[in-house]
């Protein structure tokens, strides 16, 4: 089992209150994020603490923290995360531990370092230097597989290769902000030429995002058993998806445009060191599987690579919120249902020698359950929009309207351990321009 | 025709005196990069004269510059060219005028602010923050697709959208670094499964890069009518392939890391305005192809949108070197070969909202001939390594060996205007690790 900090013994609490109880940032989450603060000063670093956000420069300021964090501090307290996630695992664990002992109900209470987290704004945590997307949900990928070649719905290489692609760094946006319905070419397969125009079907794609702390040299790799120590955390992700135009344009390079309009992620970096406590085996692969390639074997990643995440989507429409109902859960999954970890993602990506920077973001690919309960995107749930769905408010949905707002959500939860969770992943669609 | 300055007027000449007669850099050129002077001090900006660099930092520090391209030197002499690119066209032109009257032959010659090329390490011109490849060059199009698809060689998609991937920033590098064959998975057709190992059938890719000026926001897209301005210049770019590895992974995605362990770039950004004499109407369209949708048709851009730039690819190898020949140029042709402008690729990439950023960079995708004279890889010239082809050196090749060189030219020339280069975009192929 991953080693696990003392943040996690015996369920400590916080003199923040609102920390202690359900709270998705109780005091062993501690994730790190750039926010700013009311009245709009500079964004700066801080770290989520139940209904609160510490504000790090603040805390730096006042030369309250000293010793090994210390120089974390001046790193996460930068306008972004980029040299904190750099620094690796040790100052960001000896900055969390000092954040857990300031926050920790025997210490004095300092309120006058919080912000109250509903009057900030967050921004993206680290500047995002390229920005991969796996395909690395395997009931995603044959759901997907299925609709287009039912006779063929899983590709040969799928078992083998952690199938990826670059996506698009700079349209990737933090919770809260709104997506642009694209306008872009459709083809119906009736149509004999395409049109340009709004999407037609607009879809989600749920997903975990990882952050890559220390990188790598161009032409070298990162092996498999090192893998994991180059993630500093972890995030949720929503890669925004136009199946009419993806349908068009995809072959033979892929998805460019149906992708490259948005990707919305959750703002705050759930650690490692939070998330030990919740690693879980990689689930064991089907008899008739092929073992991993060696570059993407190792033990102990087979033991405890795998994230015991619970998520679930929400969808929230016009009419729910103008007649007050709650948002509409239509997934629950969760995150061991990925084929590949992580850190296979990662020896992969670097295999050929291609080099990862700090702050550089990994997506999982969409992550549905082998049942119906917990699908990752619209496109599975309505078998590409011929099987409509019903909301609790009676509405019934193909695919996105504009105003419709898509909630993510993600859980870590564990027997003996207080649960964490990742703040919410959320926007609404805006009517194309 | 675009507007052609007064620098291009009647065959000006420089006191520099290699940048007169047939150099890449004559006045007229005057190409923009980042280099490291001898001796090793900071990156800064500079200017391509004949064999020499004009250190734009040492012109600022003299004062030498004043008037409104002032700004423009404060900017261009930075370690990176990504302000100076952001500025726009005014205040670029401003200073390309500036420094034409300064190294014109009938100022005062002042050798003291440059340095010789040879002794100069080139860096990247401008951080990247995406880089998108696309695939305009429909006879390489063509090409490949008969290779994999005899029956369809070319996509229905291919004539009304203008293909395009997102590539990986973080392995572009300037012309002279040396690329490592990368390892990877490769299954050949009667193979049952993959391998890991060195990749067998690496592969260049002869294209244009284009650097973005001032970009646009997230949501809104740039009018063809207006994309010409959003770039700032060019340079030749080689997108390195390993094709046993591509034909392995790139489904259902496209290329991932087929091609992510390097891409080379000629290291100087010749700009839109140096370009300008020598842009030329887009080759008409066969009759039976369709008309481009309106978001993608411009009649200034049809009629001046394309680059008259002839292209060359040679390959250098290690026999050749220790027997003192010459490379062997195997591919001669002309970027006019492309089926889409520059404009072109710029309004579709934002068409649906997706926002460029100063210093982004955007290939065009492999150039080749109709004919077999000038092909844009290898994979086209061997038909996939079943025709091997000779080399000057007696050599025998199906795709590139370690040790070999591979380098390309690009020039473009007009009756009654001074011919201007890009310089080499050059590499040499390390055996893997």
């Amino acid at each position: 089992m991953a080693s696990i900090d003392r943040t996690h013994e015996q369920g400590a609490s916080s003199w923040v209150a609102s920390a202690n109880g359900h709270s998705e940032f109780p005091i062993q989450n501690l994730p790190f994020g750039i926010f700013v603060p009311p009245g709009g000063d500079e964004p700066r670093g801080g770290v989520a603490i139940g209904d609160q956000i510490l504000d790090l420069a603040a805390i730096l300021e006042a030369g309250l923290v000293t010793g090994p964090a210390l120089a974390a501090l001046v790193l996460a307290s930068e306008a972004t995360l980029n040299a904190f996630l750099a620094s690796g695992s040790e100052p960001r664990q000896a900055l969390r531990l000092a954040l857990f002992d300031f926050l920790h109900v025997n210490a004095v209470a300092r309120p006058e370092f919080l912000h109250a987290a509903a009057a900030c704004t967050m921004r993206m945590p680290a500047t995002v230097g390229d920005y991969t997307d796996f395909f690395a949900g395997i009931h995603h990928a044959t759901n997907a597989g299925t609709i287009f070649r039912p006779e063929n719905p899983l590709l040969p290489n799928y078992k083998y290769v952690p199938i990826g692609y670059h996506g698009r760094s700079s349209s990737i946006r933090p919770s809260g902000e709104p997506v642009r319905r694209p306008n872009g070419q459709r083809k119906l397969p009736a149509e004999t030429a395409p049109t340009f125009g709004p999407a037609r079907n607009l879809d989600i794609e749920l997903e975990l995002g990882a952050w890559v702390a220390g990188g790598n040299f161009l032409g070298q790799s990162i092996p498999i058993g090192k893998a994991a120590s180059h993630i500093a955390g972890f995030c949720l992700l929503n890669d925004w998806s136009a199946r009419d135009m993806q349908a068009w344009e995809y072959q033979p390079l892929g998805p460019f445009l149906a992708k490259n309009f948005a990707t919305t992620i959750s703002p705050w970096i759930v650690t490692v060191e939070a998330m030990a406590p919740f690693r879980a085996p990689q689930p064991k692969r089907p008899a008739e599987d092929p073992e991993p390639l060696p570059y993407l074997f190792d033990k102990t990643d087979q033991n405890e690579g795998a994230l015991d995440i619970d998520l679930e989507v929400l969808l929230f429409s016009p009419k729910m919120r103008t007649e007050q109902q709650a948002p509409y859960c239509f997934s629950r999954g969760s995150a061991l249902n990925l084929y590949w970890t992580i850190a296979q993602l990662i020896a992969h990506h670097t295999s050929g020698g291609c080099n990862l920077n700090p702050g550089d973001l990994l997506g999982t690919g969409t992550i549905s359950t082998p049942d119906r309960t917990g699908l990752g995107c619209l496109m599975e749930l309505t078998r590409n929009g011929l099987e409509p769905f019903t909301l609790s408010s009676g509405e019934v949905r193909k695919f996105l309207e504009d105003g419709d707002e898509i909630i993510i959500r993600g859980h870590a939860r564990r027997d003996g351990f207080v649960s964490i969770g990742f703040g919410e992943c959320r926007a609404e669609i805006l009517p194309a321009f």
